[in-house]
């Protein structure tokens, strides 16, 4: 087992860089989104972690950052493990830091042991998981798996129009590394769940079956401004009124059941010119589906196109356009790497189920270079993550580390 | 009647000062928000004009500047005519500046034929009309007729926390003249329709009855953010979805006819913390009501109130606090200074209708001092207004100042 009190405090530490007294909570929250100065100051701080932990770090033109233990067998592929360490804006401490650091606590244990493994274990930290500041999430692990080329990625833009390109040269981040992984031979990540389940079942440990498809597109409105107290209403093209319209039907779909699990949410919502006394003349959102049944997604996303249509068709002077942002689609994880896991929890004492995920993760993208499953740690307040009042308690991350621990021997001396 | 070039030249050397390229339009626009460095300019420009043309200029505790041309008769109360020069923040070069420019232009053509009235003639330039940067419109006119206070005005903030009252001061506009305006002998305002009526007509002229009522609050609602792939859908708080419903049952009620001509808008519309996975904790919206018609309105504003407890009661977690911004009941114009309107444009050979605003405008507040009415002029391309396409052509400009000149003259004789 771990030592669960350095795991907590190395959180605690890193859950410093970025922070911000958060208004709506009274809590101390986390704002690194990828690629700021904050984010690199995290960077920093893991690398330094990582070299005290003799890992050998290296980085590469993705600004991946990966930090290897050597392997008894210098023909033996690595054992990966890692995470993210960028957040959205106004996060917690937990998500996807106890993957980084719970697999730097894992070599710390090893090495006080005194355990050497055949296969080297790599422990990555992947750019821009949570897509928010650049748009498309999981980026660095789906240009590292190759799902996305580099050159897409360095060309998306912030808000402000900064490219991630020049961020990764701003922050010191463009590695020489290849942003092509070599085929680990398996990888595993730990993560809080982000959700009820665990707590309702009154267990431990998840052990993950998979993650659902997701989906996130921006639509923008164009219609046609008009003073507020004027014109008729049935000339106007009004954008704001076309974007709630949106937000409505997108809620009915999903309550519908016609559509299985589907999930939806408008996280991004912005009129023009935004004055109290003008019809909006654009307005832009984010559509954000998730669905772990890939046909019944595309149903929804071909409804809502369709919905799209009949606002255009209603209201002359409307019109929309859709940008695709990202788009998984259902990735089962590997039932060996599971098992392994499952095993693990049963030999630390822990209750476990098998549980989908329905937030996004590196682990997806890594999926498709080697097996890959993920350990799911229990969140409290219903999971609620993406939010200050993120928590889990340090028995539970000690458990998912513990569990993490023992997988990742068992894996690395196959 | 007046010289149409001039007044045009005016329109056009105004509208420079805060001039925008409108990307949206490819037009050139003006951004001009009250109490601005742009709004400034504007105002020593205007200040310059009116110096020139020999009126006597004072500024009030509100920013109010008014320029006054002496009549024969000391004891005569004087006859006021006016507008504003602060626009939105996406606005043409013809709302409310055709009244302040157009009641120079007056000034001018009688100084040229040597013609003097036994009243004083006034021309009122009143702060923060248009109510989109400190959140209550009319807001000068309202002051110095007395329907707010001083204190109220001054302590109102703009989105970056800056007071009106330290904007004034600031601009240099916080004046020493007593705010609250000795009651005229009568109040008459050019403006453009900024609507369809006079075109579909094919008249030159409004004569304007009255002003509906309008009523402008603002809307926050608290939900609780959540990840936008984990949580189960029931358990959310969607703030942002909330904000939506609100939109579409404005349009509803609209729509049902069950209020009338109730016109509704929600023009600022903002989410919190506006990612896209994330469902929103907080949005914030306005809503702008119209309503010729005060038990409607208020039938209007009842109904909304009970939706906003029924979308609180449906949704555990959600709470809306509002706020009123700005109120004010229909006001119908004077019949006397109606006539005196009608038969100036019959003078000038100008068609003309009755006509009802749609728009707030300082008359409806210099009215309850003294007899009131106002001249309308029609617009282009269906009377778009507070839009960079807001056009009305120099014939219709100089027909509306011809009618504003004989009907001032009429009046300051009498
Ligand atoms: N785990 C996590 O929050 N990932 C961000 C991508 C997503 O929105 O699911
Ligand atoms: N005339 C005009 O645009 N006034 C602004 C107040 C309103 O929204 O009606």
């Amino acid at each position: 087992t771990v030592d669960g009190h350095r795991l907590w405090q190395s959180l605690m530490d890193l859950a410093e860089i970025g922070a911000y007294d958060d208004e709506h909570t009274g809590l101390r929250g986390v704002n690194r989104l990828a690629l700021t100065d904050a984010d690199a100051a995290g960077r920093r701080q893991v690398i330094a972690w990582m070299e005290r932990a003799g890992l050998t770090v290296r980085v590469d033109r993705m600004g991946n950052i990966y930090g290897r233990r050597e392997g008894t067998d210098p023909t033996a592929a690595p054992v990966l493990t890692g995470s993210h360490i960028d957040s959205v804006a106004t996060a917690g401490a937990f998500d996807s830091c106890l993957g980084v650091l719970g697999g730097i606590e894992v070599v710390r244990t090893l090495d006080e042991r005194g355990i050497s493994t055949r296969r080297p274990i790599e422990i990555g930290v992947f750019t821009e998981e949570e897509g928010v500041r650049f748009g498309t999430d999981m980026l660095g692990s789906a240009v590292a798996a190759g799902r996305l080329s580099l050159e897409y990625a360095h060309a998306l833009t912030d808000r402000d129009g900064r490219t991630l390109g020049g961020e990764l040269t701003r922050t010191g981040f463009h590695g020489p590394a290849d942003v092509r992984l070599d085929p680990p031979y398996a990888y595993v990540e730990c993560h809080i769940e982000q959700g009820p389940v665990l707590a309702e079942n009154d267990v431990q440990v998840g052990v993950v079956t998979g993650v659902q498809g997701i989906s996130w597109q921006e639509i923008t409105i164009h219609g046609r401004a008009a003073h507020a107290g004027t014109p008729p209403t049935h000339l106007r093209a009004d954008a704001g009124l076309a974007a709630a319209r949106i937000g409505v039907q997108l809620r009915t779909m999903v309550d519908s059941g016609a559509y299985g699990e589907l999930r939806a949410t408008v996280g991004h919502l912005a009129v023009h010119p935004d004055l109290t006394n003008i019809v909006p003349a654009r307005a832009e959102l984010t559509v954000d589906l998730r669905n772990p049944d890939d046909a019944r997604m595309a149903r929804a996303e071909e409804d809502l196109a369709a919905f799209l249509r009949t606002l255009e068709d209603g209201t002359p002077g409307l019109t929309f356009t859709t940008r695709r942002m990202a788009k998984t689609a259902y990735v089962p994880f590997d039932e060996r790497v599971r098992k392994v896991i499952a095993q693990a929890a049963d030999d630390h004492g822990l209750a476990h189920i098998p549980l989908l995920s329905g937030a996004g993760h590196d682990a997806q993208e890594i999926a498709a270079l080697c097996p890959t499953a993920m350990v799911f740690v229990r969140g409290e307040y219903h999971g609620i993550s993406h939010n200050p009042r993120e928590y889990s308690t340090p028995e539970a991350c000690t458990h998912g580390v513990d569990v993490l621990a023992t997988t990742l021997l068992r894996l690395a001396t196959q």
